[in-house]
């Protein structure tokens, strides 16, 4: 062998090794989300995930974060990562249900699942697939993105003794339980957390709901509107990682494990520190909130709710073949868990109260 | 530059770059585990966590599993993890208790946290800290190794009426629980799970408890010890990974994320395939075995177990000072996290029954 073709040879081993690394170091991503980046647990759900993906890629893989502030569309999530403005957005899946209606129920449904059931419904009682099955049109694949657990049902001006205190009020309420306040008589609106605050202070709403009070308190909404109803219409809000198909099916295999994996343990470790958040804050409001008032809506409220979620199911299945799919699916599931889960942590609970 | 040199230092090149990767290469790990090889969803766990660990490095990290049929040592995890016989273990931290009582507490406690306290406990309340202070005398890292969920009270071979049908019976329950039903005059003792229905069959033991309905129906209890308990004695246990401490710093800052993160996953995964799993086979237990009968053990039974776990508690942390401090940490935190539960997921139930 002529020392040219040694030369030659062993250069292009070289080249090879080094352009492969090179290669592998190139994927920079950019993740759009919903939320102010000091929406923590959401905002540390996202950052949480970015993190883990850098450490576990050795610096490879890189995700930066987008909150609300940068990019300005904080319910434009789908439509960037749909045309691959952004690869990924984190947002809720019921921000969209204008847009397509199969997409609502992957969050959560009034009068649903819990957390744990949910879980148990997403990734082994067929929900991941009802999920992508969704999402396939928008060319998008859907991952939980982190669950608020039990959400209070919000802050009002005033106390809500009866129906008629419900009827011509103006809240911010998302997803489906919006359209069973508005069967109630109320004007249903979805605002951006950041606007949240402001809207409630001056009067562009008279109510809203949120999250917990892991979440609420340091929002501030008790100094105006110090009503704080327990909850009915989001028992296990799942928020969604999106990720654009074409981006993610360019990744190597050990990259779209590294961001499977991440986006799950970011999506469990968010349940896990808004429980945390929520513990913590609630322990605190009676000493240093004594001017919130706790109060469950009167049964008759809360049974004229649950008759309009009914009768506003059966209308919007209509018609409606996939959505219908997905809500049989959650409500012949959440039927056996539910007695699983009565049978087991609430009889617990129950004995120890 | 002569050609023997260009030659030289691109060889070098090319030699650097193989080497580099032939010593990513090298890591190759083996876990044992407390549990048979088919002992889903125990085994799984430690499966799922070991494809993950595969698949997010490429390759370059594996960890081999010998289920207890293997290695012939299922209550001998921490000693060989120790040793560095094997660099990982899978196991339940109160198997230990004989050996460190400072360990026992990381599982669950009888009266204890449910799932999603613990939880929250471990990660964000402080849970972790403590763990990794009681392991490191025995040079051991310690991880949440999925959770179970609220688990079934047992198995008996009669009714449990009184007080004196407890009397005298032998029974299968380890931890802190197997203390109170000593008190309250059992002979209690620990057998691993492939030996436990021989055992219950030949009359080695009359009573046992293993986890829920969905792991224990496939174990067939039932067919001669047909009375089943709802719980009360491990609201929320937890399975530990543990990992030998001189093996894991050797590794790469990205393997140890890789298996950090993977470890996680798979430990909240097992608590959502076992939800998934106690849902379906509570669901059929009604039609499909119907000769099973579902029992709470009466008040003044319960009362008794609360009793003597109590006076119990007392004299163990009598000159246990670290041992005093994670039950302090935990019942403090239960408190706190406890009253977020009732206020949250219990009245959502109870409003939903």
């Amino acid at each position: 062998m002529k020392i040219t073709k040694v030369l030659g040879t062993l250069g292009l081993v070289a080249a090879l090794a080094i352009s492969a690394q090179a290669a592998e170091k190139k994927v920079r991503w950019k993740i759009a989300t919903t939320w102010g980046p000091t929406a923590v647990p959401f905002s540390s759900a996202v950052t949480n995930m970015a993190a883990m993906v850098e450490k576990m890629s050795g610096g490879k893989f890189t995700i930066r974060v987008d909150a609300s502030n940068k990019h300005k569309a904080p319910f434009g999530i789908l439509d960037m990562v749909k045309l691959g403005q952004y690869e990924m957005g984190h947002s809720a899946s019921y921000y969209w249900k204008g847009k397509d209606i199969n997409l609502m129920p992957f969050t959560t449904m009034p009068f649903g699942m819990t957390t744990p059931e949910q879980n148990s419904w997403f990734y082994y009682g067929g929900g991941m697939e009802l999920m992508q099955k969704a999402y396939a049109k928008h060319k998008v694949y859907s991952y939980p993105g982190g669950n608020t657990g039990n959400q209070m049902g919000g802050w009002f001006r005033k106390e809500i003794n009866s129906l008629d205190d419900l009827k011509g009020l103006k809240m911010r309420i998302p997803g489906f339980a919006g359209e069973v306040m508005a069967e109630l008589g109320l004007t249903v609106t979805n605002i951006p957390s950041g606007e949240l605050y402001t809207s409630l202070e001056r009067g562009t709403i008279d109510a809203l709901e949120w999250v917990g009070p892991g979440m609420d308190i340091r929002m501030g909404f008790y100094k105006v509107a110090p009503y704080y109803y327990t909850g009915w219409h989001e028992p296990g809000t799942e928020l969604q990682f999106l990720v654009n198909q074409k981006k993610f099916n360019k990744l190597s295999d050990a990259n779209k494990e590294i961001l499977r994996v991440a986006m799950r343990t970011a999506a469990y470790d968010m349940y896990t520190e808004n429980y945390y958040m929520s513990a913590e804050a609630w322990a605190k409001i009676k000493t240093d909130y004594p001017d919130i008032k706790i109060k469950t809506f009167p049964k008759p409220v809360m049974d004229a709710m649950k008759a309009a979620n009914k009768k506003l199911l059966a209308e919007k299945t209509k018609g409606q073949p996939m959505l219908k799919e997905i809500l049989d699916s959650q409500n012949a599931y959440m039927k056996k868990a539910r007695a699983w889960t009565i049978l087991s942590d609430f009889n617990y609970l129950k004995d120890n109260l």
